[in-house]
């Protein structure tokens, strides 16, 4: 389908992204690529992991996923592609792919290692542009999955920490805010019954019960919802979470479901 | 033409644009998706309505605008798609819409009712993803304006400030600050006439006749021009009116035309 | 082949740069418009300069590359289209094209003064969209490069500082920041031997030699590279050079290559 989509770190500030671009236009004139976001704080592996897993399952069979959020490029970390029976994604072996390909159904990995497939100049800082741009473009054009390297074996798994299920309910954290400071947790939505004997605190607040919208709540006042990526999210009704509760990743929430 | 345009608040930090293009790639595989802006400050629906309505009419016939900022998303407001002679518009009924129609000719009004266009599986929060780019990428690929669903009547105008006329000129405010800090105000170039009895004062300060150019007054020097999308501006000079001048959104400026 | 890219100093929190886009869409339906960057710091040419060089090669040949950084707009400057072998720049004529096109076999230079190519309506402000748009669409589609207008003899050449070569080594300044705090400079990789004698400082810290990438020091350390864009770069692992050390445009480095 000649959908190739972006993640990365790179920011749009500078000319990171453009240059990968005209790289895969070069190689596939026909390419069609859509940015998922360069905004993901520098380093950031676990974002750049929950924004891709997010966003890819709404693509199109054939889509090549690429995710470059990269603090270790030049040095030993290996480059992969991850095959599974609907898309592509390639990126650096640190874990940045495996929340999206545990969506999936995995079907091959490969090292790149065919430099035939990478721009004649490597250079040790921008593997964006030299060689995921030009795999990602000759992979989307239809070289064979097979032509990147050798085999893989397992890949890198990011560090996700998991929700913690007891009698009196569930334990997790914050694991994302986003640009409305609403906060992304790790619990999954199917892990809380529904009804009125939900309570749900945010750090010492008490937030109530989970509402299905965020207008369920007056504005300004603290509001849990499941959320659109289907986690349990708090948020602030025409407000932010983020910063009325004065949230960062890694905040605990706890969900009492006894009584 | 294929042409799908996007104005939201969603911000371009997370994925939540990307994803919108994904469902509109896998309905639509041809439709070509161009980002009018996504830092509409969030809620901020007149600002919204002005930049559709400032950069729609440039577009072929035939595109397809979605505009979501979107507050109330989840509550009670209604979906609408507007059909004009040239476009479809397509949001929240909160006015995000109502300045660019009111610029074409408006043909039908329909509410987004046919759950046969949209996701299977409606969030509370993310209608971006749900509802309207399904629904936009299906009328850009030629299903029929009537299938969305019942004609709406009429739909909610965004509250928009009127200058206001009296015989010694014009008193009006100040709508939007832009990147460069240029204050575009809500006097229309029309109702000012040309000549050097014209007076702009912005706040308590006399910015002098209208120029034809920034250039026209030295470096860090205010000016008032007629800017891009019509209306009576007021810039520094290779420097931020809003940052030299202190302005905001609201703050009055008055155009003197008698002598 | 259709590729136009946009360079700009527009910011994306307003509709500038998606209303280029409908403007080029509206004349050249199968436009494939990539955007380079629209962060440009305000007037800010010789950063716009440099963007487009780094970028503009990696792109295929026909690809017409517009840069609109532009603070004398409306003013006396002219605007000019510059023909390589392989792409042609349009932009405003006060050096923005004149590094990328340093980069070029130069054929021809013109001046765009064909009205029928521009908007019927020419703004005072705003030249990207009634101007530059909509004169790369057409080249893009084909219109002859002579149909632009005269012919432009020479063109402004930004103000670049050249690195100083001694006998002792080489002495150069920082010309850009890019979002990683990474600072690239004026020296070009060439200009320095290989070999642990070669002794990098940076205002009045010594970073050490050149290394191959960024993890060859701990983490936290500053550490000099040949970056991504062929020149000598100064960052820190996993932090950023520009914040640690402090750095801003025209922080003098120095090669020390003697022994």
């Amino acid at each position: 389908v000649n959908v190739i989509t972006l993640t990365t770190d790179f920011g749009t500030s500078d000319w990171f992204v453009g240059t990968m671009k005209g790289v895969m236009l070069k190689i596939h004139p026909r390419a069609r690529i859509v940015d998922l976001t360069h905004e993901i704080a520098p380093g950031n592996i676990r974002a750049g992991a929950f924004a891709l897993a997010a966003s890819a399952p709404y693509f199109p069979n054939g889509t090549v996923h690429v995710a470059v959020v990269d603090p270790g490029v030049g040095g030993a970390r290996r480059a992969i592609a991850i095959r599974t029976r609907r898309y592509v994604f390639i990126g650096p072996d640190n874990g940045v792919l495996s929340l999206a390909a545990a969506n999936e159904e995995v079907r091959s990995v490969r090292v790149l290692q065919n430099e035939g497939l990478f721009l004649k100049h490597i250079s040790r800082t921008f593997h964006g542009r030299d060689i995921f741009a030009p795999v990602a473009a000759h992979l989307s054009q239809g070289t064979g999955f097979r032509k990147l390297g050798a085999r893989a074996g397992s890949y890198v798994q990011v560090d996700w920490p998991q929700p913690f299920v007891d009698a009196d309910g569930v334990r997790g954290e914050v694991v994302y805010l986003d640009r409305f400071g609403n906060a992304i947790t790790n619990i999954p939505a199917d892990a809380v019954p529904a009804g009125d004997r939900v309570e749900v605190w945010m750090k010492r607040t008490q937030v109530g019960t989970l509402e299905s919208s965020y207008e369920s709540v007056p504005a300004g006042a603290p509001v849990a919802v499941v959320g659109s990526t289907g986690f349990v999210e708090v948020a602030v009704n025409t407000g932010s979470a983020a910063r009325v509760l004065a949230l960062k990743p890694g905040d605990p929430i706890r969900v009492r479901t006894g009584a």
